[in-house]
């Protein structure tokens, strides 16, 4: 059985090297789903971002001197088989758009969840430089969350009452 | 297709009510898992807290005129899953134990996404009622999540450096 950090560590890089891969996959079919132009654009610029977050984690897998692999996110995958349900199950429109950015933050806030704990394992075993990419990448994770929570305040939310 | 923000809040909220009583059954074995007292203690009184949320949760489904259903929440399954794959790969001692910690802090933080949109619809429809239980719910997992940052920072994590 594995005993180390630096095990624990490379669990959730290969964790969330899948994640953003299919987050990369999932934004653009999130944006062809709604309609709210503003939405829309905060997820196709976000998916701008999810491609250097990618390539931040191949830099941290570099530093530590292994190959660039995912491993299969459980909880990733639970969250956009949730937004796909969402947008399944209901028609095009103001509604549609509040779940698909309620989705979408859920993927933030496991993000960051992530994120944080690994900042916290990077800076404990003295791993510095890869702390410095991964904290780029939750900054951005924490202002696509504040942008989408903005969205949400002036358009969509609002929408979706209208239609109720 | 549906398209009212009633169905989408129902939707979210089944899958709260689902989610919640499976962290109900996760906590306990997350706590028997794990080593560090601190970190035991702090999982069993959050598994008290989380069963004031269920009822809180079935107070909301009383308020819309609803029975109290849960609904699959695969995202929540997939973080309790690989909680799961970490007490499996990793033996028991500090670094499980950052491992049990940084998983349940992604469990907080799926919550705090979904309580923090429920809330904002409640509000915007004029649940206030729904929309004050909710927000004391909000309260205690953005608590637990401060409190799982605490140990972490105390404890576990320098724990789990030693260990490497």
């Amino acid at each position: 059985m594995k005993n180390s950090i630096n095990d624990l560590f490379l669990t959730f890089l290969q964790d969330m090297y899948y994640a953003e891969r299919q987050i990369l996959k999932a934004l653009p079919k999130m944006a062809k789903a709604a309609q709210n132009e503003e939405l829309k654009q905060g997820l196709m610029q976000h998916r701008e971002e999810t491609q250097h977050q990618v390539e931040r984690l191949q830099q941290v897998f570099e530093q530590i001197g292994k190959r660039a692999r995912g491993q299969t996110c459980e909880a990733l995958n639970g969250i956009v088989e949730e937004g796909e349900e969402v947008i399944e199950e209901f028609e095009a429109g103001p509604v549609r758009d509040a779940g698909i950015l309620a989705n979408a933050q859920a993927v933030e806030h496991y993000e960051m969840a992530r994120y944080g704990t690994m900042i916290a394992w990077a800076k404990a075993c003295g791993m510095n430089d890869a702390a410095t990419l991964l904290e780029e990448t939750l900054a951005e994770e924490k202002r696509a969350d504040q942008l989408l929570t903005q969205i949400a305040g002036k358009a969509v939310n609002k929408g979706a009452l209208r239609a109720a």
